[in-house]
């Protein structure tokens, strides 16, 4: 028995070995292409200087759903599409104004609202301002010296966490869930450290949720710069008042959106689907640059990376760029709707939204069987760096077909410099490097190849 | 035999699976301690905006002795001085001015002098352009073609290779040795495109160096995007003139400059040497702040956190920055040359000369014995992502101790955006992420006390 267990292993190594050169050399090809010809650089330069800001519902989103379906068009895939989708509808309103007062003393801070958030009238909301490190503090303090004040989570990114989302991960709690739990103690507003360790003066906005449970109090976000300042009043006088103004509010009626679709259909199985996508809504503070118009080129040059080097995909292979991830996922979960109503079978979905810098890797989500044969293929990428294969996250817009979908991954990019820009004013092209968004783009061709190839 | 082997084996497995442990756990230390208490960014910022572009030689460069210096000063090193070596005088003079010309139509270009070019004189040079792509094209049009004309020097780097050094490598032979190559046929100056994959319109200077054989002609560097203008001029006119003009000169006399150091004495071996190191000088075109003002910062920064941490070296560590790495490399000779005039003991030197970008690695030079060694320790790297162990090059200072110290390194960070800022204009601290930077410093801190505590 043991035997033939050798037997079968050596006469399947040539074989092995033979594919291996081969995909070796395709992936080769694969970089070599988007690093020499790619126009996702081009085409981002496009959508962030002459769309910008584009979040779902606004006019805006509307003109980013009209330019990549025609960049798309203009490379022919075998068919693009819109596929439509209701969205929510919050708009900001007029440049929002904040300052804090201690002694008669006003001192103007730089904040966003955040998004989702109510306003707080014309006249702006003012109170006195207590500040919380974290929920144990808030808890702490409860309802006896909560109740009327604006509570200030000033909770710092934690710098010895290597990967930044890490970090994110624990701050975001206070952006998203902290406006409810300190309305549930009776405060009137909620002003939150922005998710950056950078340490500058660009307000980050960001999703937040209401519980229903509670009054819906206006939040906003303070730029990191004058979170530092607002905690040295409140140190030097806890009387310290707070002051902010913003217009925002969610308008009663959803939107008609899309999702914009571009496929090349399978030669062998046209009906088994991969999906490689980003998001094309972006918070309308910056430009949408990393977040995440990075993840809708690069999903764009996938599939011209295909044509170009005249790949037939033995399954369909789709670019989706995904509407409204930031502020309700609509898109995101129209599309899964719609997969399982058509009853396609999806092998593979991966997601860019983590930012077009150099990509290090992938994160993988499923089967272990599946991943543990994905695992194999690293070798073939540690040529470009790319050398964490690891289990963990996907996408927020894939992730609606979890369960669904056999395996899905999240491209994972060097995460050190990504919430500088994060859902601020500085998320603009200038910060994102050519060669690094092409390197991403080529990383999820690149591993494509080897599922469309060889399946699980 | 076997069995007293095997014996051996698992007498010392807890011995090392303790030792790996207790390194896992110092690594992690110096890695915190970097990400949250370094002051390297802050020192790069106070170097590249206080003193700014500092070539050797220089009023510049002077006062970044005389600052960094302070900076070791009250980091309180058990000793910090400077060690003098004499250094060339080039300076550049009025900033450069050129345009071609087609048809009497004047187009301006923008250059700047390359290091160590004669200038044009006041005048200006002004000559027929012939574009070349290659030292075989230009072989082969020979006296006959190039006499008394400009040769401009159109080639582009390889953006198929990932490690974007490999690619200067290839082109910088046309900046460093491209004019005499062509004064050869009796051309009277060479121009060559901007080192850079960017497409931009920053001028990128660097050393050149004349060999005596042939007459000394001015030469420049224009920028990617006016290399394409002019190439497109000459497309369109052969007979397209290019002028130009520089009042760079070589002053005949050298300057007393230094390289400024600072130590950490070993407890057991203090004649035995450690060096960390980077180059302080810079051209003046930018700020220095990858090239090289992070280098020094960050060599810094490792016996900072020695000290920080309350690490008490074995060996004598020692941070240097390096003087005129960029035009003459005397420091690092002056350097290497005490070393072996006092008969120090160099056990390991490493530099960071290849930008404040997120590290990846480490490049080795020297006995396979030690690195093999070394390879070993790489899975104490991956948690940081500093996956790339390789024998390769070390350093440009630090390489006049080849055959003298034991074994050298060089930091290889992320390559992708190096060339966009070297040498040029945007080598500015705004291209400079503090955590990358940190991140670097720390990676080779954490190196370093790998190897004082085990040697080779």
């Amino acid at each position: 028995m043991r035997y033939i267990k050798w037997l079968i292993c050596f006469l399947f190594i040539p074989v092995v070995v033979h594919a291996q050169q081969s995909d070796s050399i395709m992936i080769r090809k694969i970089f070599d292409q988007a690093l020499t010809s790619s126009q996702c650089y081009q085409t981002l330069t496009e959508l962030t200087t002459k769309v910008g800001g584009r979040l779902a519902g606004s006019p805006q989103a509307a003109q980013a759903v009209d330019m990549m379906k025609k960049v798309m068009d203009e490379n022919s895939f075998d068919s693009v599409w819109l596929q439509p989708c209701y969205v929510p509808h919050w708009v900001r309103g007029e440049k929002e104004t904040a300052y804090a007062t201690s002694d008669g003393k006003k001192t103007e801070l730089t904040i966003c609202a955040l998004g989702n958030s109510t306003g707080t009238g014309k006249k702006g909301l003012e109170a006195p301002v207590i500040e919380v490190k974290n929920y144990k503090e808030l808890d702490s303090l409860g309802e006896k010296n909560l109740k009327g004040k604006i509570v200030f989570y000033n909770y710092a990114f934690d710098e010895r966490y290597i990967n930044q989302f890490t970090a994110y991960g624990e701050a975001v709690e206070y952006r998203w869930a902290g406006p409810s739990r300190a309305a549930r103690y009776g405060a009137v507003a909620t002003v939150v450290r922005s998710m950056t360790s950078a340490y500058d003066d660009y307000p980050h906005t960001g999703s937040m949720g209401y519980n229903d449970s509670f009054p819906k109090i206006p939040c906003c976000a303070v730029s990191t710069m004058d979170a530092a300042v607002l905690s040295s009043m409140i140190k030097f006088n806890p009387e310290t008042k707070f002051y902010f103004r913003q217009l925002c509010e969610m308008k009663p009626d959803s939107v008609l959106s899309y999702n914009v679709i571009g496929e090349l259909r399978g030669s062998e199985n046209p009906n088994r689907f991969i999906t490689v996508g980003g998001h094309l809504d972006s918070w309308e503070t910056g430009k949408g640059a990393h977040d995440d118009g990075a993840g809708c080129v690069q999903s764009i040059e996938v599939l011209r990376i295909y044509k170009a080097l005249g790949i037939k995909p033995k399954n369909t292979i789709r670019a989706v760029m995904f509407m409204n991830e930031e502020n309700g996922s609509k898109g995101g979960a129209k599309y899964a709707d719609e997969a399982k109503r058509k009853k396609e079978d999806h092998l593979f979905a991966i997601e860019s939204d983590a930012g077009g810098f150099s990509p290090l890797g992938f994160s993988f989500t499923g089967d272990s069987v599946s991943i543990n044969r994905i695992m194999q293929w690293k070798p073939l990428f540690e040529p470009y760096h790319i050398h964490e294969f690891f289990r963990g996250w996907d996408g927020a817009d894939i992730g609606h077909m979890k369960g669904y979908c056999k395996v899905m991954s999240g491209l994972s990019p060097d995460s050190q410099r990504y919430f500088n820009y994060h859902h601020a004013a500085s998320d603009v092209i200038e910060n994102v490097n050519k060669r690094e968004l092409e390197l991403g783009a080529a990383a999820m061709a690149s591993l494509i190849y080897l599922i469309d190839q060889y399946g699980f």
